[in-house]
């Protein structure tokens, strides 16, 4: 298909196709003449993917370019790829503070309670650490307490994750990727929607005082 | 104790103590003389719930009224608040687009999959239900079969959040609203964070190629 194709097929702008080109984050088409070039569904892939990392994942141009060469390097085996990935999109959310030593501590014995192995640079620890020292900073150490349930829950979470990467099919690395980035990305607010929803149901099975489904701001009909 | 005081124990400084007492959100100090009041520990209680609403849950000034609002309203069921309290730290998270009639009725499925019961003002279907849209726009609906097991997560954690909303007894009903606005605004970082973690966990568990813990980046000496 010819750029315009690509174009319409993708919703990425003729300008946008050709900056991902100069950039080097999408390959080159075959050339036809001298002018024009032929691209192929594997273009349509990884402009998808493109703009996933782009516009859900929220990286720059540079950040995707790096998450793309590890996708394009055969060698690197693809959790690495997927390590990468998982970093890129979560840089956003890890601020330059370093979490204190204790809670740093409390996130490894939870990690060896749950027989969790990761490496080091897993970008899931100093986020959590620093929950757990805001906690702390807040005078509500309490809460701390609600991290076996929540690590418990987020292992469902992560079998899933992986459970719709495996299902897109081992030889398509693109696509493994791509289900890597949005699913990471996207799921996050999946799940916070959900949990809203989840606990308003759990107050009411705890029957705390005024859960019963009557809304107060919708007074009855009185029927008198 | 002095304003000085109160301002040294909750680290607020006293020019914001003098103005949550003008804009309201702070009750007046009992007056000792004609330009002195005595403040006690509910007033630390109270700036400690201010500095979480408008900090930790991002609110607004009047936003946070709103919330303290509905804590001091007696008559209010504590339930009620707490949905108040919700919305307020939910609010940022809630675009302006509406979700499709489709995913509303996706997440609709769901909730009587599970059993939960909810008002439809709950905040939490509008953020699901617009992750569902954005996995079909993406062109990866297959992605929506990981809605059970995050909702199955979702009613874990939300048990662990209400856990630790009864562990602070009933009586304290502006301790029960701080729980509930710190353990949502930043339960939601800690599921995250708990989240990557899990996700590399499981993915070595699953043995994807080179998921051992032999860090590619980190050569090994040669011991020839």
């Amino acid at each position: 298909m010819r750029i315009s194709t690509l174009s319409e097929e993708t919703g990425v702008s003729v300008a946008s196709i050709k900056y991902y080109l100069r950039e080097g984050l999408l390959f080159a088409g075959e050339a036809s003449s001298a002018t024009r070039s032929e691209y192929g569904p594997e273009h349509v892939a990884r402009l998808r993917l493109i703009r996933a990392l782009i516009d859900i994942g929220g990286l720059s141009v540079g950040a995707a370019r790096a998450v793309l060469a590890a996708i394009d390097d055969d060698a690197m085996p693809i959790v690495h790829a997927f390590g990468i990935a998982q970093h890129a999109v979560t840089a956003s959310l890890v601020s330059s503070t370093s979490p204190s030593a204790a809670a740093v501590a409390r996130i490894d014995a939870l990690k060896a309670e749950r027989g969790w192995q990761v490496y080091e640079q897993n970008p899931g620890e100093a986020i959590a650490a620093r929950v757990v020292d805001a906690y702390e900073a807040l005078g509500r150490p309490d809460l701390i307490d609600v991290l076996p349930a929540f690590a418990e829950a987020a292992e469902i979470v992560a079998r899933a994750d992986l459970g719709a990467v495996l299902a897109v099919g081992a030889d398509g690395r693109t696509r493994m990727v791509e289900t890597v980035v949005v699913g990471t990305a996207l799921g996050d607010g999946l799940f916070t929607g959900l949990r809203r929803i989840a606990q308003e149901h759990v107050a009411r099975q705890l029957g705390l005082p005024g859960s019963s489904l009557d809304h107060p701001d919708e007074p009855k009909d009185d029927v008198s």
